[in-house]
């Protein structure tokens, strides 16, 4: 049990893991894919050498399409019991966790995508094929990951109104001006940015880094029961009619396989009636 | 009664009004503005269908020059009772309403004009158009609306300070990059971006919209009792010696005439002496 | 005593002080630096005509290099009794004091440096000269000054990591992007700038300008109980075997010497080992 299969865990170096996401056929997250992350988080909390872990995508069109709607009305299951909901617990704990955390992002972040992204301490992302998006609205739900929460503490309340009520997509450049990221890199530079950021960090001392992050994380990361009032109106959301009503057409449409619809899903989702 | 003599209020659609403002000669703010936005305020609270708002100036030159201090002695007056001074009680309940509102501003947007784009939800500008400031300063008086609270929010303390202490004019890249505006868009696009964005909102559902407005309406928004605060400060200052002192030089210049002076306000308040 | 041997000040109006940084080789920072701008912040809280002081450097290579790490050791003393230790006494003081408080920055500004800038009001920076860096990781400390306060609060937690981790340096443009300076300015423009927005602030009335900071004071400036945790987090770090065994062989790169190896500090301590 608890292998990973969604996962592929490369440990570099003793200090230094790089967990890429793979499941077709568009990194969808399901039930599935957190318990598997809840389970690395275990490892990467005990971990005695561990610096730096970074998270990016086997499938350069999808870093994390979003969630599984076919699967929203399944229980979410955790390796060991929490007083928090799966997920929470799993972006409560990375932000909490003294090991860094980043996002390398390629291809599509949208919903709880772009949620997990912004669970993670950094984001740098592909200026020419990132794409970002909390489509949630035009499914008759609202963000219930972290995107509320995070979006308007590194946005601000503007622009986290403007992205979570439009649903829209957002390219790399424009999340960097709204602080969603902290840089769009190109494309040709994004891993080479990423591995050479990652080698300055884990040189340095690991309680050094340790106590640079605890102290940095006084400010900017949300209370669990903020992220907790959002599920709550997410899962309202997902069991109205108006949402019973409008999943069956989106599905319809494409939703959650590859192809047109998804790669453009933020003009789609605006267009659906 | 009630009549709306300076706002036009055009129902495009039964879920999206477009607001525009037409007080010649150059769109001033004076207490009957106010008593009709709060006559319009009320409407928009409790109309069934509406879930968007467009705020705009019929004046390409003047989104809101800013207040009218001709009549700054004079009372305001609400058309019901309210705890809160007009224009906070306007403010106020324009962040805490669940219909979204938009500001889509050309020409100048200085003092309350500033406020007042600052209190709607999202703010687009014209790139070549749009004019930024709070020149309070310069007249012995410090921003009495919500620009002290929402600029060093949305911007930060020391870009709050720069604006607010420099009173000058800023253009829409700069308010943009400072997070005054959501953002700067080139003029021939700004009124297809703004209605697009409109078209796609107010395509979702409405009870959707007004969950994910309430979520995001926890951060972000000052507390009454800081703007009256500021208000308070306003009013200490409006009645100093050195304010009752410099505003008929001021007025002598041409404040609150079409011309020149007006234009470039920014510039000329920094010059007075 | 009290004479001041490393500041200049240049009483370019009674309401305008330029004071100007100058401790060769590279201007660092030591006990010293502390008392003496101690003894020029009672000078400025008390002066009655003044209204703004700008801070610069005499040497264009350096703002301020970073702490004087050869006189870590030494017990940093205050002209007079404070609860406060006198480096936080110092930034605690300059946020306060209803004098306004420009950096104007050329050259490297890292470690104590760049918390000396983030301590000011404002910042504006030579886009082709300034340089900005919190290296105190490599060397197996946290930032004690006001970096981790302030960055977190300007830039937002995930960039303040990201800065703060990596121990890089960082140009003005992307400086500005991060909100860690309010603008990078092109270098022969830097000094009319800053000049110019000198002239409009201090032609204001007096009381009306620190009514303003006032205000905006409300939001934006650290507890001192944070910097003081972060202060202690420092000196452990100081103290520790890490620490102690890895400044000696910087120290024999060329820290604190006019060279290589402080101009592209921000690069080389990304390679120590």
């Amino acid at each position: 049990m608890n292998m990973n299969t969604q996962f592929t865990v490369n440990r570099k170096m003793p200090d230094y893991w790089r967990i890429t996401f793979h499941n077709p056929p568009i990194n969808l997250v399901d039930p599935d894919s957190i318990f598997e992350l809840l389970t690395l988080m275990d490892q990467i909390e005990t971990d005695p050498d561990l610096k730096v872990v970074v998270f990016d995508s086997a499938d350069p069109e999808y870093f994390i399409a979003h969630y599984d709607m076919a699967r929203a009305g399944e229980q979410q299951k955790s390796p060991k019991e929490s007083d928090l909901p799966p997920w929470i617990d799993f972006t409560t704990r990375l932000s909490n966790t003294l090991v860094v955390s980043i996002a390398e992002i390629r291809g599509r972040a949208r919903g709880i995508g772009s949620e997990f992204a912004l669970a993670c301490d950094m984001r740098f992302a592909s200026q020419e094929r990132a794409v970002f998006g909390q489509p949630e609205v035009a499914v008759g739900v609202v963000p219930g990951g972290d995107g509320n929460e995070m979006l308007s503490r590194l946005a601000g309340r503007a622009r986290a109104l403007e992205v979570i009520l439009s649903g829209n997509d957002y390219d790399a450049q424009t999340a960097e001006r709204y602080g969603w990221i902290n840089r769009a890199i190109p494309d040709v530079e994004l891993d080479g940015f990423v591995e050479e950021l990652v080698r300055r960090i884990s040189s340095f001392d690991r309680q050094t880094l340790r106590e640079a992050k605890r102290l940095l994380n006084r400010t900017g990361i949300p209370d669990a029961s903020e992220m907790l009032e959002s599920r709550t109106a997410f899962i309202s959301g997902a069991m109205s009619n108006n949402t019973q009503k409008r999943l069956p057409k989106v599905f319809a449409r494409g939703l959650g396989q590859r192809g047109d619809f998804e790669l453009h899903l933020g003009h789609r989702v605006g267009n659906l009636e």
